[in-house]
């Protein structure tokens, strides 16, 4: 279990998160996702045909951006290493759903499925520039 | 000068956007920056001592995300390799403090500098989840 500062942690439970991710030519991959503080862990439900999913595979380095929407210039960083885990029953997938009101699963074509990937902290950096 | 997508043009003028490194460790790392739109492309004034500043100059891979902080899932990926270039005058960070009313020199302590830094995108990846 990861400790959070507690200057942060409402953060934990926002909506959106940027992820980075390094790309096949090394260069790190934007993009916004839905996350879940789940068990101490920040965790993932992706597709395992998007790029990033792919990216995580063969490249387990990675960021997390918490952003505070309403004052950007305070956040948290979780830069580390992904777990990746299958999710065959979507049972991950279903916690994810109930924290967006979403069925993940109707997102996902035929042929498709869904990993857990819990971020495996190296460092947790928590930025406030309005002190 | 990089051609942007009409369609978020407007991120361009925004506060800040979440720039991605790549640290000695090959993690990437994110923080939210300062930018400035100028002469068609993306800039950003970096004090010399930060990590970031040295992550760019011993590897130039990056991205910049520019959110819409009024809705996020709307955004603009910037991704590519930094140009990055002395700014001994501080004539760059006048024109980016000209942007945030704020004097960048300020700032910074005695021996620190500035650098320009230029994003030369290799790809421009424009998201509106909500289209």
């Amino acid at each position: 279990m990861t400790t959070f500062p507690s200057s942060h942690l409402d953060l934990l439970e926002s909506q959106v998160a940027t992820l980075a991710t390094i790309d096949r030519d090394g260069l790190p991959q934007l993009t916004e996702v839905w996350f879940l503080h789940d068990e101490g862990e920040v965790r993932l439900s992706l597709n395992t045909s998007r790029a990033k999913t792919k990216n995580l595979i063969e490249r387990p380095a990675c960021s997390l951006l918490l952003l505070d929407l309403t004052n950007p210039y305070r956040y948290l960083e979780v830069r580390g290493r992904a777990d990746v885990q299958p999710d065959p029953d979507y049972a991950f997938a279903r916690k994810v759903g109930a924290k967006y009101d979403d069925d993940l699963s109707s997102r996902d074509r035929p042929g498709e499925g869904r990993v857990v990937v819990t971020i495996q902290p190296v460092k947790v950096h928590a930025v406030d520039m309005t002190g």
